[in-house]
């Protein structure tokens, strides 16, 4: 099965589904990120150029952690909009990675990009298989699923279903910490550490949803992707309860 | 698996949930009924005590098309109330079916006794394995997931995951027709044949699902009852998508 | 037509809707008055006997004014609870007054009488026509469609509907001041003179529907009462619009 | 009266509200279909200038069916964007039509073009009077109503209000098959034939209303647009309930 | 200033709001705990009038540590109803407390005793100052503001203000703790060790608020409770924020 | 303590803030009052230039009340886009003003640039302090907290927060009247004159809160933006309930 992942900024699918994303990998699914800007306005020091670059290599380094496939859209950071150019890059990511199931920002989430991003992957994700929207990649023929990732701390966001990460929370801190440059910069902008930023509410979702680490998310209810089952790795095994215990 | 169903009253189970349940029973799980009130005041010819009595036969018969235990509450139809005696009955009943799946009314139901009976398991569920609440069956120690049941005709009701009842259908229908005094009667209260009545939601609810006829159910999201995984039928041998595409 | 108004507390209906009531009435439709509770706390000096029957002479007079018929259902103020008495007094009352239209308390209203009021009217409604409930009053057989009256100060409610009382807006008055023992009761309990009470939500509803003085509503969408028409005063004698412009 | 209804491509409106355009037209209006998008991807074989060619002739050929008025805004099919060039060209229709009410797609539909077409409906459609915006036709003075349209299978929308189109049924399906190009390609989109997926949502909707054949709105409830009455042809020539019954 | 807590159970205050109460109690204001249930289905090994005889020694105990007021109403542990006798209670506990801010149980709570005092709080507040209402206290005459504590793993729970308990972390932990009964019952009905269940969601409203240990509340919006200001502890010494950076 | 104002249009900020700009002002605060759009269709007589310019005077005069610092950013009215240009424009709006809380319109107004500006606001107030978005003010280093102003009439708008604005009502009026050109058009617009325009929703607001003249507003739960405590004019003097009463 092939699995997207869409970020407004590099690190942002780590972050909020690394241990998801993780999962998959480890479950012999096929994992794409595709990053929406190339982060070039995440540093307090380098210049757009500079640190765009770096980011790019940390991205690659961060997908290369689970073997996924990195998809660089190269939008400039904070500028994300919706436009004729953005829904066509967005339409060939999806048609590059030909996913069952793909996984976005929340559209109420706190950031232009986060929004937008969201939203064109909502919106857009339909249109992979119209032969008259001409893209690199071309069309095929199904619907993927949507999830909505968690928000940062949570905030606004009401879980439906959680990923237990416990077995892939080690690596979800590698993926992270390959980005090694926003470190310095999430404490610049969340003001706190980068394991207890991971941490906290990891452990919060996991109190939630009864395991010890978790990684919460949202279906998107729409026309062609209401859901019979889910796609996610707890799910990909499901045995009858009993059988368990 | 035990799977307990509760309506509010014999029939309900068979006309919002009756091809899920005929799917798990098929599928080789244990299925309980659970009545909650005794139908008494369901006609128009018959005094309370006759319907309730015919009623009970009804529901025997049609517990018996797919082999599921009926537990009979014995409550006044339309007086169901959140009383001391209501919450211990349905503990009890939770105790008798020992289930790891609860489907039941939707606590915005159309009326009382559906939504009372709805508020009761969804408030009461997790209190079976309380010792010191005495009742008839033993308390057991896991929190079953709760689902809630369609509304007739769909008013006021965003389903979140729907179970293909294409194979069941016909097993629906005869569910329904086993409560052979309420045609008459839900021509007079619905104003339709029983069979419009059922295909015309099963065919919308299977329109928005992507299947020929469906059911719709919404989780309940509660302390303990968050959703790693569903047990739905048509979940219990989930196979990873692109296997069968 | 009749048209039924439930209030938990005497002079409720006026309040809320005692503009709309008086068009009903002026329209030559039979408008009956139910009131849930005496009203046996409602003063400051009197006690619970006399102010209840005070309460009652007055509610006779308010009904009086625009030729109401009263319903008094005598349950002790602040003290409305679901129960088997309850659900059978109010359908009696339907019963009673066969309306087409049922007007009562917003669900999530600000006192227990109102909240529990409305929820009997909300949910028992569609009862009336059950011949095994058996009250004074004989059953009938169609569904009245149901309308929310606005809060206290409107807080929490999005009205939907409006209806323009600058006609009855005088009569409003009349109708609230018929309760001449609540005057100063009002004052104690919302701080606020009767004609600031009345005016100052009527002219903002009249702002958000563009006349002079308005009530709003919300209807209350469930099983065999939704929408096709209205059938409030004002469309009552709709005229395509193009015609009046 | 004048009544517009506002589609993202050629064929939205008659799939969501044909019934009701032709109730309009029946009932003497004029009625004015408004394409936002050229539907120039529309198709599997024909490459963009000829399918939108193709649809601009069956567009025509479907207003002409119940006499309608043709608006073609021409943008480009899934390329809808909110620009100036896109609210000066939804303005100037509203001018063109100068109508009553409005129907356009609900802001959560499931396509960009559906999304962003209700939006430039519900935002702008009060901008029709202010002179400085210049447009080729001129402004006019009074605020339309809007209603927005179901969505594909109803998903993530609740009526509050329906119009029964059980005597406009057949002219619905009539109105659909102008475009005949699209027979295949919703075969394609929505992997259903035309008929089923005309009369499941249909019937449903009437199930809802309590008729044979329905389709279902919501009002958008904002300034200057609030709701003393509806518009909707079925409320035209209301007649006191009580005279039917 | 006074301030009431009503949890449901012996230790619910403590759990969902102990941190504020005790930073009330350092502020020098009068803390009132008052319980509604006797707590006495809480345990696995000790017979229910045991259980109940044990917890209140616990409650005072625990209300000492900050001393706190402590109002024991003695309802059934999981059997609190909405009844006239509970109404009762709860005016009473309001006016022997008098206070000018009330906390209480969110209403869409998982457990039916947090829902229904939840309910009793929000509806009958208002009833403090009606003579009429005879109770052992007696009436006292402003309206208290009403705030909703988090839920078990705030499942369903949306903050919309926080309070910083940093400082009093170590207290609620104290606090907890005096409830020394329900540390093995607490592993048996949520699973977790207590200083994990107290800790994460701390620090997870914490992550929200911006500081490291934080509890989290909604504000009751109702008629006479709207908010110009908060009477949270954290409020009572505001400075211009300009002073602090 | 610096506070800046958002509105759509030259007056916006006036109608729905413009008695808490006034209490801030008189309070020794820096008021900020930003402008998106010059207001250059907002005349029945004049064209673009001259209203546009003939604004500006009007917004200066007002400004100059209360001793406000005006921001100018000349969009077109009603054609305010989210675009790189709008963000940088709003980012450098937020630079210069520096401020601890920003005002701006609800997300779900009723108007295309007040919609866009309220989301500008909301989604871009938080990239103030990333220096590698190069505008003419540097960048500044905390997060504002955000607050939704009322919509015309109120229509959707649910108030979380209200300030009295009796004492500064007088000023409200003086700061509206400062934009003469704009009352024979908000008669246009609005269908109201002026000063019934301003009391009915400020005495609305006012009975909802408990004073004279109030105005209501909601704030912005988002990441960095979460309440311990709020700044508005009534909270920035906060003494204990009790020693008030």
């Amino acid at each position: 099965m092939n699995v997207l992942f869409v970020g407004a900024h590099p690190d942002d699918i780590e972050l909020w589904a690394g241990g998801t994303a993780a999962l998959y990998a480890a479950g012999g699914h096929t994992v794409y990120f595709c990053v929406a800007t190339n982060g070039n306005v995440g540093s307090t020091e380098l210049p757009p150029d500079q640190i765009a670059s770096l980011r790019l290599d940390e991205a690659r380094r961060a997908a290369g952690v689970i073997g996924a496939h990195l998809i660089w859209l190269n939008f400039d950071d904070e500028f994300l909009l919706d436009s004729r150019e953005s829904r066509t890059a967005f339409i060939n990511a999806f048609r590059q990675a030909k996913p069952e199931v793909v996984f976005c920002h929340y559209r109420q989430d706190y950031n232009p990009d986060h929004s937008i991003s969201g939203m064109l992957v909502d919106e857009c994700v339909q249109l992979c298989g119209v032969p008259n929207i001409k893209t690199e990649h071309p069309p095929f023929h199904h619907t993927p699923h949507v999830y909505f990732m968690d928000t940062p701390a949570g905030i606004g966001f009401e879980p439906e279903i959680y990923v237990d990460i416990t077995s892939t929370f080690a690596t979800k801190i590698e993926l992270v910490r390959a980005h090694a440059s926003q470190n310095s910069w999430m404490k610049h902008v969340f003001g706190y550490e980068l394991e207890a930023f991971l941490e906290i509410p990891a452990r919060f979702r996991g109190l939630q949803a009864g395991c010890r680490f978790a990684e919460a998310f949202r279906p998107s209810y729409r026309w062609g992707r209401t859901f019979q089952q889910h796609y996610l790795p707890n799910m990909l095994s499901v045995k009858a309860r009993e059988q368990v215990s």
